[in-house]
């Protein structure tokens, strides 16, 4: 007999452009089932269950949960707050109380370990419970995962976001620094080699979180570049780090922000990409040099969003909901790529994927740690979706001079 | 009979979505003629010009041209030179040189004021010219137009990442800052209010340059929307100015940037977002507090634009070269207004439009300062075009608590 009891849905950490898919993707699953009595989703993650703040998506409209399927940021909002034991504790006793017998918590890595612990209480005291952690993730991070949902979307932006530059950039002349998102893996600012059409596009240099940056290096190549081209458009990610592992931001910055899982707040500012500008500058001599922090923007600008990835995220939460049901699965559901293009869906061990960390494979990045390989290229293009706009330069023949003599 | 000679195109200032729609009327118009004899483009506007860098856009195929018209940024390239009475004499020389009879020249106000020179040169010599100053610029700032071509697409990616920012921040509390480009006019900054479709959404502030900045007064009214909504999502113009007219980049920045035409460069820099922000997060004692400058991304991303912007585009290019052929016409093209929603064009004196700028009219502005009024609202929204996504909130209803007694 299949278990029986309510069905509980949350999501922590950052937004995506497809996290509601996901959302709708098991409410609208879960509620072919009679055996899930009701599906409820949690307001603001964690802390929404242990303040018992839930929504009762059985009486949520399928028409308007496709609305919101197609509406970015995390329709039941988020959490930055990491759970220790106690909290965890906590999370059970509502699940108990409400007879909560499936969870899905959408997440990352840190959301991961959350699932990982709450299971464990309930094995403690024999509560028969369904929980697996459903992926999403801009950054790419999560191990035993080929991609995550939420990557392409937010790797779509930053392809046009640079195309747009490219563009911009070769108009008007210069040096431009564009801060991509991205603490440990380089993943979405590597996107940015999307962008390179004609063979003097940007990004003429890339700089990944998994090589460590130097800033005498990083001025030497610009000037290559500048040299080369007249113009140097380089994509950086917010989490580059120096020789010793220390972010640059952190060397400049004394006012650093926390947060509960430890990291150092990254985005919202434009400090980075400013100290990059002004060394360009100074040391350069070069005059036009401007840059831009991507920030919020790439995770949910409206309408920029990958039909690859869109689909992907609905499935991930519809096969979650069908491996708890019919499988009496429990862990972290992964995305497996089977060829060139096609996925499919595995449960994984939660323990295997907790608080672990992904960043780019080795044969990812070229040579000289500053761009990336085609190995990259061809991994990324189908997670970018289809109908990408592709920019078209005039190709017309020059004019001969009649009064100068060059 | 029709005056007979070649075209020649250039473009001046910083780059539009749709520009190259304009470029694309005026080659397809002109080459209908055979008095055109040929049309010409000017790399990198009068600079091209004056150094004889022309492409001959006559051997240019249309199926091209139609492609590159849907690219953002100049196909032609820009520049940021001012010519002074010496380099318009130049200018006309090479006109002259080539047998240049009709000269389209799309920008701004600075480019108009190029037009207005170059047209006094070929009339001091009696040498027959049609000299048109075809507008485009995201600011909005021409006089007598209704609105520019390339505003309506920059203005929608405003909206499109306010949308965007609304559920990102729900999803997350506290408050956020997002700066947009305008350093006169406030039109870019004023079209977030577009991204408010639910009662409490944001931007819940919006300050232009149209009225004076008190950072006392920014603080007081942040404190205001925090304590209601418990988030406060701001909009803020790169050209906000003190009470005494001095940009607030200015009372805060050494190493300013000025262009030819005295402008200070205010975009490619987070500073004055991460100003802000370190205000509200001082003296407000809020913690999370994060800004975004919109910098380049939001003239040039692919992929983002207004169909009615386009269509304008191309129309304003188009009509341009039938005035100058069915009306010897010479001036400025003009956008005005005839219904809801319709526009038609008229050519205006270039003396009249030259080196002016147009601001918010005081109807557009609330009382208060700190926001647009519905007379705005009804001004924009055609000028964003069709299709845009509107972001879904969930309804469903509360699920009663039973452990806590709230």
């Amino acid at each position: 007999m299949m278990l029986k009891g309510k069905v509980l849905i949350a999501q922590g950490g950052g937004p995506t452009a497809v996290i509601n898919q996901t959302l709708a993707g098991i409410v609208l699953e879960s509620r072919k089932y009679g055996e899930m009595t009701r599906t409820y989703g949690a307001i603001h993650g964690v802390e929404g269950i242990v303040n018992e703040d839930f929504l009762d998506l059985t009486q949520e409209t399928s028409h308007n949960l496709e609305q919101v399927a197609m509406t970015p940021s995390s329709a039941l909002w988020s959490t930055r707050i990491k759970p220790d034991s106690k909290y965890c504790h906590e999370i059970f006793q509502v699940l108990q109380a409400h007879d909560i017998r499936y969870f899905f918590y959408i997440g990352g890595n840190d959301s991961a370990d959350t699932v990982r612990i709450v299971g464990e209480e309930a094995k403690k005291v024999n509560y028969d419970l369904r929980i697996i952690h459903v992926p999403k993730t801009i950054d790419n991070d999560l191990i035993l995962n080929d991609h995550t949902p939420g990557y392409g979307s937010a790797a779509r932006f930053v392809v046009q976001a640079f195309m747009g530059i490219n563009l911009d950039v070769r108009a008007l002349k210069g040096v431009y620094i564009g801060v991509v998102m991205g603490r440990h893996a380089g993943f979405m600012t590597a996107a940015s080699a999307i962008a390179q059409k004609y063979p003097d596009d940007g990004p003429h240099l890339i700089y990944l979180p998994e090589r460590e940056f130097s800033m005498e290096k990083f001025l030497a190549d610009v000037k290559q570049m500048y040299d080369r081209h007249g113009m140097c458009i380089i994509a950086v990610s917010e989490g580059i780090c120096d020789a010793g592992g220390v972010p640059i931001i952190a060397t400049m910055r004394k006012d650093l922000e926390i947060d509960a899982h430890g990291n150092v707040s990254l985005s919202g500012t434009g400090a980075i990409g400013d100290l990059l500008a002004q060394q360009v500058k100074a040391r350069l001599g070069i005059s036009r040099v401007r840059s831009d922090t991507f920030g919020y923007l790439q995770r949910s600008f409206v309408d920029c969003v990958s039909d690859i990835d869109q689909h992907e995220a609905r499935e991930v939460g519809e096969r979650a909901v069908q491996m708890a049901y019919w499988n009496n699965g429990n862990g972290s559901l992964t995305i497996q790529r089977t060829g060139n293009y096609s996925v499919d869906y595995r449960l994984a061990g939660v323990e295997e994927i907790a608080a672990k960390t992904r960043v780019m494979a080795d044969e990812y990045i070229n040579k000289e740690g500053n761009h990336v390989t085609d190995a990259f290229r061809l991994y990324i293009r189908p997670l970018l979706g289809s109908g990408l706009q592709i920019p078209s330069h005039l190709r017309a023949p020059r004019v001969p001079k009649l009064l100068s003599n060059e």
